[in-house]
């Protein structure tokens, strides 16, 4: 069960709250295309999810090493979900690599050392299939791949997971070379983590992934809708910055799986709000001087656990979480008096189900929260710019 | 050796500059409190160089974990340096566990399981002795220790860091209870790094701490003061967000150092640019929207490293970091074409000596970008307003 409770230490109140609402649905429901993230029925079919567990449960069971190669929409989301899930320590099932997700040269040059001597399969990731940075380690990989094993062991190792018709991934398993996924072509990167492009890999986790869905499903939409206001409504006042601000660090990567979500719908047109995170109490003895007295441009959506392993710690006569949440909303308090608004998301406990609300909560405020700036949510207009002039370097050195 | 290159991609240009310059010198020499860092021997003695390193070979021979016990400033700077010198995989000497940096009870209950079957030194490492995660994180691994070991041997394996006379945990150092460092009475929490704070737990992990030493002592000042200037020019025309941009993961923990450096020396009366950081190239498929076209609220900073390990990618003919450098170059066009700046930090080699001058490097900017503020680059007032409420919490709790 998830609370929403934005008001507490947040005065704003939406004005128009009805009329506003009613717009933004009429825009959700006009919207035609790469919206089908909002009917999970949409994001996967009970045959591709029975598939995805089955062949997860073979990885599970015939490999010590998981390799994932993608960046972007096609790696944050299935990390930030199987973070929330897995051990700090004595970790156990497959060891899950995310690779791909840089161009350091050091990073890959370990990578290949290390897999050396694994026993390992291979989950690349890529609805076009041409993502600089995947195709580079996909060939890394792939060299190694062919330098242990046979042909027709490296199909049994390999597992792609790309568009259902295009691109050159789609064109290797045409052939026949490997199983593979479908990332529906209705549903882009940053909202593809409740398709078989988040769920294969959170599958391999151990991670029951009916359960996430059903979390998904669950989610009332009327907090959305408010969320977004709310957020458009500090932005309006010059709070141009929001902090995804956690207290357990097993959600470090549920706040990178945001800035993207938020960053790429939103950030467009000389508009939008900057997304950070703030990782507590860590980030209280850094980022926290500058949110309680430095400029005045930011407000935080805190996510609360309320339930947690039980541990008493004698000093206070009373549980550490306990302590944590105290701490949690000291803060929030503290920001009020000085400006610093802060909503409060608690959820009952790290449930799968609640993950999965949250998921589905984020994705469609962000969309609300595009159409409220009047900007597309679907597209990423800015990163193209950067990828031409790449691509032009590359060819010209490659002459 | 390190290439400061504010211009290429950032069209600012100081008016003033030795006047301002004279000004900022005449502060910093009339600084009479806590200021100790600024000169290298004092930050740390001979006779305290060589005890920490001695000690730190006597805990890399005989314990196969060393946890650090600490917060903010006693845990950032050390974790950064490590970071940056330790291999993605295949580890080697003592695994360094940094604990106490958050109130999760998840990863409290799971530090002291993993420790049941580890042979382990513990350094605390607190100026005041009395943070509250420290304390609470110490707490529970001297409730294990004293389980595990005798009196006499728990005095072996613990190491108390703190200040020279005060505090709780100098008290215990008193009683003879253990072997300590001292941190500078007049160097604060985010400027110790480069003292007993941060030098000893870096020793542990096997890194020369007099080369790093050697490279902080060789900075040029100049740079620093031309980087203060910088950034407070683009402060005044609504640049409020400072981006701290690394193309190499190993650097993820130096930007959270630096993020505590400046918002903390800076973010104080309502005032100071926000530090953010973006780890690239994963967050160009991220944040990368948003600095290309999102608010123009933003500029970055970014650390280059010219020199890597060699990986050969076929499709392009060319090596990964030369890749990895032409996205660098590609991105800075591309966001100076949309009014995003870029000042680019070139290190030719990700060495001892270079990652020592960037300390030295910032730590001396952000304290020259406060006199321009005209703040304290010296308190955290902000810090103490939510710990004020903390107390009170606690306290009332536990009547």
């Amino acid at each position: 069960m998830i609370r929403y409770d934005f008001n507490s230490y947040n005065p704003a109140t939406i004005v128009n709250y009805d009329e506003e609402t009613t717009l933004l649905k009429n825009k959700i429901m006009n919207q035609k295309t790469m919206i089908d993230w909002l009917d999970i029925n949409k994001c996967i079919s009970d045959y591709e999810l029975n598939k995805i567990i089955e062949t997860a449960n073979n990885i599970r069971n015939n490999y010590d090493t998981f390799v994932v190669i993608g960046i972007g929409g096609s790696y944050l989301g299935a990390k930030a979900v199987i973070d929330c899930f897995s051990p700090y320590f004595n970790h156990f099932g497959p060891e899950i690599i995310f690779a791909g997700n840089s161009l350091s040269s050091e990073y890959h040059y370990e990578l290949l050392s290390y897999l050396e001597n694994k026993n390992f399969a291979v989950n690349v990731v890529s609805k076009s299939g041409d993502t600089l940075e995947t195709s580079i380690c996909f060939e890394l990989i792939m060299d190694l791949l062919k330098k242990k094993y046979s042909e027709e062991e490296i199909r049994k190792r390999l597992i792609i997971t790309t568009d259902p018709e295009n691109g050159t991934l789609r064109k290797l398993v045409n052939e026949n070379y490997c199983e593979s996924f479908s990332i529906p072509s209705n549903i882009g990167g940053r909202f593809s983590v409740l398709t078989a492009c988040g769920l294969f890999p959170i599958a391999v986790s151990g991670i029951d992934i009916k359960e996430l869905l059903n979390g998904a499903k669950n989610c009332n939409h009327e907090n959305a809708y408010y969320y977004a206001l709310l957020r458009d409504y500090l932005y309006k006042r010059g709070k141009l910055v929001e902090s995804f601000t956690v207290y357990e660090p097993k959600l470090i990567y549920f706040t990178e799986w945001l800035k993207q979500l938020f960053a790429e719908t939103q950030g467009k047109d000389n508009k939008g709000i900057l997304p950070v995170s703030a990782i507590n109490t860590r980030d209280l003895h850094s980022l926290g001087q500058y949110y309680q007295e430095g400029s005045r441009i930011l407000f935080e959506t805190v996510i609360n656990i309320k339930e947690s392993k039980e541990l008493i710690i004698k000093k206070f006569n009373m549980d550490l979480n306990s302590i944590n949440e105290i701490a949690l909303h000291s803060v929030a308090k503290a920001h009020l008096d000085d400006n610093t608004y802060s909503n409060i998301i608690e959820l009952d406990s790290l449930s799968l189900s609640n993950v999965g609300e949250l998921i589905y909560f984020f994705e469609l405020s962000s969309a609300l929260g595009a159409y409220i700036l009047d900007v597309n949510p679907f597209d990423q207009p800015g990163v193209n710019k950067y990828k031409e002039i790449i691509n032009k370097s590359l060819e010209v050195s490659n002459d």
